[in-house]
């Protein structure tokens, strides 16, 4: 046995360490496709703080690298392995250690999955939003690392505004305490939010201090019909301008209506370009969504339907949270691209992905968390047809280029990891990529944490 | 003429150098009393981004030692000069570059005044919500340099949660973007936010993008009074724990409350030991008004008179503004400490503060934002006795021992500056102290910008 796998176990509990090249194998890569993946020497699964510390002190001793990992439910590469490393799987570690309605705050370990703290919020009236596609699988230390967004975040805000302090392994195996647990503090530099999206570069976050809110009302939703793309982006835009603050702002285009029809026959009209969810979750939801309505039909909707309850509303979130699902199967193989664009800029965002669809000659649905401007767009082509394969990756690259030239950023809420790479050196430019590699520097002198994400 | 100022004045325009020993004095400091300060070299003004370079530039040549400043209306020192220092003030870059009602977002230089902003804002029905007590005077580059809070921060978040990108002038004259101008993004570390609260240590603002809202419908206020700080505390407690959302969730005590009468004749009742100020934003103000005079009664409120509309709301609110200028009238000098608790400790927090009061033999009065738990004990005492100021700083500082044994901060919103150093370092601990310092160097190698804050 290798003193690498001696030293792990000799601080780690008995079926902590796995070696198994076909078990390891099984923790390779997240979801991401176009993303190389490396052999892990081993898997380990902590379930304490202490036995973290372990791990990161052996892989300091022995200069072994260490990919920290949630559910691997991610999308860019970022918790993909590298050949010889140690997987770090926080999975173990679910236990939520304290939900107080009074502060409004739940202390978690990072291997709680997103749903379980929601729902045991929920118990006692509160909610946690952060709310991404994946909510029933991820973890919370995932989507610390990844700043992961999802539905609500057009009223409610992403991941970083619900982290208040953390506990955080270094490299070294030292334990560092970050934030606080109040509502405010500007105690020093905000180390919190530099973890948030640091996709398991700068430390292993062991414990997690989060905000809740009060849980609001049961959302009401409706969905309105339109003939372009663009003339939704300009629904999306008076919708804005006028001071509405919806709950939900979703746009599905007509690929992916269509899809998500031929997947679950959800009867959603076929013939529309654009279809707008919306939602609100206010005192008087029909009034609000009657206004938006009205909104929508001045911006060209031919169709506006608000659902009649709860229940209707919830069955067009489910079409709308298929989406992914749905265009997956149009061909063998998906990229999903995350540009965010300015909100004023989500038209013409639309319109530049359809003409990239039709340069490369390749299907592109887009769903959008149109009221953030996070647009997904998703390439469908075929992986067995290399033309075809290298069209999608060209159309990837230029829905990005696209996305910088209306002043947006290559991932609104799925991070960098392997995936984009290349394209975070030309969104940071030459200065903010130099300072970026000197922070992760400080935290990870060796470079032994996630190596080769990011940067 | 030195070789410093000769260098400055040839990148600077007329008048943008100050060398009158008589006016760089009168930069020398913010608000903050106990702290030292020294006599700058010169004061410079620059209007543009080319010529906060050219300051730098120069700086880092001479290896001369630069403070930033807003408006100097800070509380800890963090403005304060040292001796031979270039006083770097941002006030003449005060334009607002522009405001996007669809996007949310205005751009703005860092010597825009806060209320100037709120103003212009305001008239495309918007609003940033930021509102520190000095919101007349106060430069949002200054608000970004301490992370300022204010007021509105219960229901609408402190100023991190403002700030979507900035352009920052390094240390060395380097221009650095951080950031984005767009809801959402994940692109590498948030430097924006490590930004934040850095109090002018790590780089000179230029440029911010910051997130706006729709403006909310005037609040209405009511006022509640209670036999006990212990009693308002529990008040709080059952607020949150109930779920509701106040915008303004006030706290005075008895000594506050006849201060402010003192001053300003506000009729306010001098009987009570704590008043308790709520407000709402919501449709239905009223209703929810009563909901919460119901909970403070229950909680052993004596008396709880809603306001009758919202020029009597804007009343209640002036008085609650006046509190600190009334304390400091009640001696020759006043210390105002800054400690955020857990809501749930706010009780404990008022109670611990008044027994350090007794055991110092001092009045100190307390306001708080009571619905984050941040309360501001203002000490007053008499400077001109040696031994009254002695206890005054004792018990400044027991208060921080306090609040850190509560599971507090010693700063929600004032920052570190000068006045509370030892506390930082005692608040973050060796490991999070060493990281700290470790990111300054990064920023900041040769340690000229603001030295001796923070650390």
């Amino acid at each position: 046995m290798s003193d690498l796998i001696t030293r792990l176990r000799s601080g780690l509990p008995e079926g902590a360490v796995l070696t198994d090249p076909d078990v390891t194998a099984s923790y390779a890569r997240d979801m991401a496709g176009f993303s190389p993946a490396g052999a892990p020497a081993a898997v380990v699964l902590p379930r304490t703080t202490e036995e973290v510390q372990h791990v990161m002190r052996t892989a300091t001793a022995l200069r072994t690298p260490v990919v920290p990992q949630g559910a691997r439910t991610g999308l860019s590469g970022g918790a993909n392995a590298v050949d010889g490393c140690v997987v770090l799987s926080l999975a173990r570690m679910d236990r939520i250690l304290e939900i107080n309605p009074v502060d409004r705050t739940a202390v978690v370990e990072p291997g709680v999955v997103n749903a379980t703290l929601s729902r045991a919020v929920a118990e006692q009236g509160l909610c946690y939003p952060p709310d991404p596609s994946s909510w029933e699988t991820c973890t919370i230390g995932g989507n610390i690392g990844t700043g992961a967004g999802g539905l609500c975040c057009v009223k409610y805000g992403v991941t970083a505004e619900y982290v208040l302090g953390l506990e955080v392994v270094l490299a070294d195996g030292r334990l560092l305490a970050t934030g606080r647990r109040t509502a405010k503090g500007v105690a020093g530099y905000d180390l919190t939010r530099l973890f948030v999206g640091s996709e398991g570069t700068l430390g292993v976050v062991v414990k997690a201090v989060l905000a809740l809110r009060p849980a609001p009302p049961r959302q009401l939703a409706m969905v309105a019909e339109f003939p372009s793309a663009a003339a939704a982006g300009e629904a999306v835009s008076s919708i804005m301008a006028g001071g509405h603050v919806p709950s939900l702002l979703e746009l599905m285009d007509g690929t992916t209506v269509r899809a998500v029809n031929a997947m679950a026959k959800m009867g959603l009209p076929e013939t529309t370009e654009a279809l707008l969810l919306a939602a609100f979750d206010t005192p008087d939801p029909a009034a609000d969504l009657a206004a938006l309505g009205e909104l929508c039909l001045a911006a060209g909707a031919t169709d506006v339907v608000p659902a009649q309850d709860v229940a209707e509303s919830e069955l067009l979130l489910q079409a709308r949270r298929l989406a992914l699902t749905a265009l997956e199967r149009v061909s063998t193989a998906t990229m999903i691209d995350d540009v965010c664009v300015p909100r004023s800029q989500l038209g013409a965002m639309l319109d530049g992905v359809a003409a990239i669809a039709a340069e490369h000659d390749l299907t592109i649905g887009v769903c959008a968390h149109a009221g953030d401007g996070n647009t997904h767009p998703v390439v469908c082509f075929d992986a067995r047809d290399p033309d075809e394969s290298r069209r999608a990756r060209e159309s990837f690259d230029a829905i990005m280029e696209l996305g910088l030239a209306l002043g947006g950023t290559i991932t609104g809420e799925h991070g960098v990891g392997l995936l984009k790479k290349e394209w975070l050196a030309r969104e940071l430019g030459p200065t903010g990529l130099e300072l970026q590699r000197q922070v992760k520097a400080v935290f990870d002198p060796l470079g032994l944490l996630n190596p080769g994400k990011l940067f």
